[in-house]
């Protein structure tokens, strides 16, 4: 087949029909739900396939995280086709790679799967196993919202402008007169304004939960929350060629939490038809997203009615200049920087610009700021958390500091890590608790 | 460094800050404008680099289309990375991946390298190099346009919704008066409503030349034109597993075209603040889009004062049952059915629905309706093809049949064959003609 292609190809500057020269399958769903991989590839000596599909399990819990040890389903070879499958897996979107003779630079996306998701800088396959918490991550025959990329004024850094995705609800064109509650949702180190649509299934989430009146219709705003870019990589006009990377410790200054209100909100106010006010306005983040919205909502303490905090990092590294609170965040920052060299590294071009937004006074006074939120008290203060989170004792420091005082907050403590899977379940979790009648 | 991550890898569940373990730069755009790339592989016997880096060269032309010869950028290896630099290339956007041991199976794209498009099933790496017509594909500071995702109402075989990408000029919201114009962009066979967008650059491109002044604000309309498919991979509830495939054959039946302006123009000039009428309303389609646009103006010669046919399918392949014209199209049609029996195939799931939105009678009576269009002729009738498209003899036959009948044209012949190089070029010759005060 190959050698035919190759001898007639006829039209081979033909790049509209005739790129789909794969003759494998994969993946596979088989009637159990287990996955069988197939990957074409006759001179590999062993492939693996890796992702959430295979998941590290976790060996030794120590007070900085958990010792894990990475898994990978072995592929066999049939001739050129590498194969394997895996057993009946339970419901949920599931991303996955090859890796080739035991190289971890090895990253490839299955030729014969469109479906590719970028996390970060990395670009992953994925699939989606029904029949379960997936369900409400397909789109389905329901009223769809829309999804709007807009940039809106900002002048953080020396920008003119940022970008933000925008959902609106099913219906929102067609009740000109209605005006909707808000929840802001922001990603964590390393994400963009994308992120909670691509790996977060934020739009399928909403339209599905929306239409089963399992949650409320709203506007959800996920800005871009990186202080050093604009938009999405490739779409920040003033770092062109600026690679995704994790590390995004200049957007823990205080810049992004003390420019939200004005820039952010201020915008959404103007040019969307919101309810502007406490009760009709929500805001979650994941990670660093957590750490934003908790010193978002800290400081402006009559803005927010719904507080979510998923999988957050729940205070700033910069308290620990003070023999601060919670040093465990500070030595675990210390920890990847010495243990992961490429936290930051090999994808991110040093050519960014000074951070010339920041504000760490915002991180000032914890305690007095959640005093005073709490003299009246928001509706929902939650947090979620998985056991095996590396910033799971961060979180524990912060639920004790609320138990003290008696602030009551909601918890979701679930299995598992730092993951999607987990943002996911915390988003559907989440959005039936915002703005009840 | 591998092995001691393997080792250390206290956190590596942290799927947020430590995926980006890959050590090499990759690519490398050095001052002279060629550009070096960089892959980890240590156990390739052989690597090249493929794509429209390196496009097929044409050896000999035929009634049929070309005889080419796929080319490669052979890597050297050095330790455990595979590298090569090509010359100092035009400005351009250009795609890539790597092929292992000359293996057509092997398309991996650059693990180093996190900006990706999809083109119908295949992910590509892709860079940019500036300095020259590409400055037009890059996001600059300029004012900025949005992008929406929108589901409009659709009964085109039993579906009840579609989607479409709407693109809103700078400017829209905070004019609330204004009214513009609406150019309707379609995408070829195996493409969809990202295509455009993705492949295409049209958001950078219309935010761009409306900036400098190069053409007029406008709305422009990009919906899915796949009479199979409600939307883009993965989006389309009735078909949640569905892969995109290249051979849209079943979109040339008549569908589409006759659905497209009580379902598409309805919308949009309910929905959006347009100027409703012919001479404020353009269309242009590349490939399959072209049999789209011609057939969607011949069938309403009073909707539309702007018609782009960029590299287009320029006849229905229904009308070779009548010994009809252009038989070139249906000759070719086989030929590629022949020739490659992946079309339509491998990538392809056969469980879509039989097609029952099907009216070829609007490929009738081309002659007539030419005859008719042409007696109170659009201000601009605009055909661009390669020299080297496959398509290149039937747009002869098309532009013989409108010089005999002295029907006025503007022709763009260009170098180079049926690539996205081509769309992107000639849609930002198009844009200008467009909407003249």
């Amino acid at each position: 087949m190959k050698k035919l292609l190759t001898g007639l190809l006829l039209v081979s500057t033909c790049s509209v029909w005739c790129m789909a020269q794969h003759t494998v399958t994969s993946p596979v769903i088989n009637p159990d739900k287990s996955v069988t991989f197939n990957y074409y590839n006759p001179d590999a000596d062993e492939v693996v396939v890796k992702g959430s599909v295979a998941p590290a399990r976790t060996l030794i819990r120590t007070k900085l995280g958990n010792i894990t040890k990475s898994r990978s389903l072995e592929m066999k070879r049939n001739g050129d086709i590498w194969s394997c499958t895996t057993d009946p897996l339970p419901s949920e979107l599931y991303t996955y790679y090859f890796e080739v003779d035991d190289d971890d630079d090895s990253h490839v996306i299955d030729p014969a799967n469109p479906n590719v998701i970028r996390d970060i800088a990395d670009s992953l396959s994925y699939f989606i196993i029904d029949g379960g918490i997936a369900d409400d991550y397909i789109t389905h025959e329901v009223p769809h919202g829309s999804i709007s990329k807009v940039w809106y004024p900002s002048t953080l850094n020396g920008m003119t402008k940022r970008r933000m995705s925008v959902y609106l609800p099913a219906g929102y064109k067609n009740n000109p007169s209605k005006r909707y509650p808000v929840l802001y949702l922001l990603h964590g180190s390393g994400g963009d304004e994308d992120s909670w649509l691509d790996s977060g299934r934020a739009v399928q989430i909403l339209d599905n939960l929306i239409a089963e009146n399992r949650c409320e219709p709203m506007i959800v705003v996920m800005p871009n929350g990186n202080v050093e870019l604009a938009a999405t990589p490739g779409q920040d006009p003033a770092n062109p060629g600026q690679k995704p990377f994790g590390n995004n410790a200049k957007s823990m200054l205080g810049g992004i939490e003390s420019a939200f209100m004005k820039e952010v909100v201020g915008y959404v106010d103007s040019n969307y038809r919101t309810i502007n006010d406490k009760s009709h306005r929500a805001i979650a983040g994941l990670s660093l997203g957590g750490l934003h919205t908790l010193f978002i909502s800290l400081n402006n303490p009559d803005k927010f009615d719904y507080i979510g905090l998923f999988s957050a990092l729940p205070d700033s590294p910069v308290n620990d200049r003070k023999a601060g609170n919670m040093p465990v965040i500070a030595d675990m920052w210390n920890e990847l920087k010495d243990t992961f060299p490429f936290l930051g590294g090999s994808k991110a071009d040093k050519k960014l610009s000074n951070i010339t937004s920041v504000n760490p006074s915002i991180y000032e006074d914890v305690d007095g700021k959640l005093s005073t939120m709490f003299s009246n008290p928001p509706k929902l203060f939650y947090i979620a958390i998985g056991q095996d989170d590396f910033l799971k004792k961060a979180n524990d420091d912060l639920r004790t500091k609320l138990n003290v005082n008696g602030y009551k907050y909601y918890y979701n403590e679930t299995d598992g890590a730092h993951t999607w899977e987990n943002w996911r379940k915390y988003l559907v979790d989440f959005l039936p608790r915002l703005f009840a009648k």
